[in-house]
């Protein structure tokens, strides 16, 4: 199947419906921090929280009433399962979803929210999508892939759509890169309307598969590291997608873990948004300031908003830290009686709000008439964490 | 000033070149979890994170040129003052706010980054306010109340009336009180066009201002407590929005802190947004299923979403626990080694995971062959927690 515009748009309507077209508002706080005109299109706000649903609703759209009886399988931990489980449920049609052992608790209990019948079994991601592969065959389910399938980039275009209508005068999207559905098919619809858009993917250095490929010109796979962007933890490209984004693609930028971070952190202080790590490549990719699109009207493609809450906590603490908003002194202060009492009166002179103190006795320095403090301060960025490593220097105390 | 619904209109027109008409999607999970048919609108989504700027650019634009030019004044520690801080900058009207001393730093660099000149001045809310009313009348510069003005009022309004836009068949909608400013604003726009709307005010039990005002019938002080919903805390309900709200409520509706911490965490995790207490309200009495509501279409004001990142991470925890995901054991285990290493293989048989793990060998029980642990741990449910209790004790652990 040689994928068209006409395929993207068979797509909207087929699942206009039901699919949120999520809104694409300016930011004005993103805008400054980047130094261009930001607008962001919210496909963490699609119910299942990512734009995967889109793709997943056009492929059980165009299942025979048979297949759609006997029912689809996929593999997933993530996402994509997500999205299947929902419009399975909605559409009549039974789901059921590998999951590897690992997947996280919550999503797997979401998973089943929507009514789909969730497997955990596969120490792998590889393992849980052979088993969802020979359930396929075997008891003749539709398999229902990730993204590596037509119909799939299809309905992922539906966004790219829905981006020139909202903010006609778009010069750059910025588009997340995982297994390559989302670039490929928002990319598709969007040179085919206006060929003077800059396509812009980005991808995590932990997961660089597309870079991969595009030096080898042919879908590789790459060994992949943890990454803060799970979503985009795919060892290859799908050849379906890579016959497509070499075409359309102008530019590849690969973002860092710290940067990611950062990313999820200001896209939460400024815009109010819970975004997953695979959504904030895109704003991690233009905190660096890519050369080219200064002032440039520039849509951020957040995909997806499923972070756990609990990875919300430190992604706040490390970026605050990165941040200088948030510092941790170690300090050797006498063991008299006093002493404490003295360093939290020097520090409240500095403006800082303390956030912990762990004062330990037993595990201080050498010098045992000297006791450890360890203590956590609220500050306003490095130079301020400075000046009060200079108040307490010239306090006498000794910050190690 | 009799304020009608042409007042709002004209708001409306005034302000709505750069006042976002923010939208109104319907979620599903909040819809199953309240057991109604929720939508939210997102009035976190304006620039400065609130809806106090619809009231704030109103009242700007009414001003008279002179009146501009000498600037104006206003006291606020939030969302008030950064409304007027941003659309006095983008009217060039110099602005001056007043916050008190304890003011969060982030508040007042986010305040100067609108261009505001922002003096920490006073011990409480009360002083600042007197000292911005003391400068607007030695200084000749206008002060903007954060709600008791019909202008602000009027401003607020606009919100209803992209709600019946947005959700014309709505039956209910749900709003914060503090000063009452958005209260009495929408539900006069709302109750003109539409009075069959049921208009339901929600506030925290730490500052039940307008319960208190209700009762006495005329606006009434309480010591409010501090909150969740600090932008909820003000200690005496508006006069002008207190002549309008009894005609347009409808009920009313007091939560506690726990509650309100628990739509916080909702919000962010089933509908990807970051919502400040104040903003959490409607979220946290509907979550209370009121009756009456079963089945209705209800839109949920989210008024804002100015939270500090740091108060994320404690609402974060707090939830989880309330949710029985996050649960402290302390235990007492044996001396010897090897104890703790089987207390953690006990615990890895039950599918919890563990989050900190602190062992004590200095303050432990009375016993010193025993040692105390804490250990926290990632749970499904109460009900998991309750088998992780069960299996410690079979395997002959001391849960204290």
């Amino acid at each position: 199947m040689n994928l068209t515009l006409s395929d993207i748009r068979a797509a909207r309507e087929r699942i206009k419906d039901s699919i949120y077209h999520t809104p694409c508002p300016y930011s004005l706080l993103l805008s400054r921090l980047c130094g261009c005109e930001i607008y962001s299109k919210l496909d963490h706000l699609q119910v299942t929280g990512s734009f995967k649903e889109r793709g997943a609703r056009n492929k059980l759209l165009t299942l025979s009433s048979e297949e759609r009886q006997r029912g689809v399988v996929c593999a997933s931990a993530g996402n994509h399962a997500l999205g299947v489980a929902h419009h399975g449920q909605l559409l009549g049609i039974p789901v059921r979803v590998y999951m590897p052992k690992w997947a996280p608790m919550v999503k797997v209990s979401n998973c089943r929210s929507f009514g789909a019948e969730v497997l955990q079994q596969g120490e792998t991601f590889e393992e849980a999508y052979s088993l969802a592969q020979a359930a396929a065959s075997e008891q003749h389910l539709t398999f229902i892939p990730g993204f590596d399938d037509p119909y799939i980039i299809a309905g992922q275009g539906t966004a790219g759509l829905e981006i020139l209508e909202d903010v006609p005068d778009v010069e750059a999207i910025v588009i997340p890169v995982g297994g390559g559905g989302l670039l490929a098919g928002v990319g598709l619809a969007v040179k085919a309307l206006k060929p003077s858009v800059k396509i812009i993917a980005v991808e995590s250095d932990h997961a660089p598969t597309l870079a991969a490929s595009m030096q080898a010109k042919c879908p590789t796979r790459v060994q992949t590291q943890p990454t803060l962007a799970d979503g985009l933890a795919v060892s290859r490209i799908g050849a379906a997608c890579f016959d497509i984004i070499p075409s359309v693609m102008d530019e590849l930028i690969i973002v860092d873990e710290a940067t990611i971070a950062k990313a999820i952190l200001r896209l939460l202080e400024l815009d109010k948004m819970v975004i997953e790590g695979a959504g904030a490549v895109p704003l991690a990719a233009m905190m660096r300031k890519p050369h080219g699109l200064e002032g440039k009207k520039v849509v951020l493609l957040l995909s997806g908003g499923n972070i756990d809450v609990t990875m919300i906590s430190r992604v706040i603490e490390r970026g605050l830290a990165a941040d200088g908003r948030l510092v941790k002194l170690n300090l050797s202060i006498s063991d008299r009686p006093g002493s404490l009492a003295r360093l939290l009166t020097t520090l409240a002179s500095t403006d800082a709000s303390i956030n912990q103190v762990h004062h330990d006795r037993s595990f201080g320095p050498a010098d045992v008439a000297r006791v450890g403090v360890e203590i956590t301060l609220e500050t306003r960025d490095f130079a301020h964490i400075e000046s009060i490593r200079h108040t307490l220097k010239e306090a006498g105390f000794v910050v190690v």
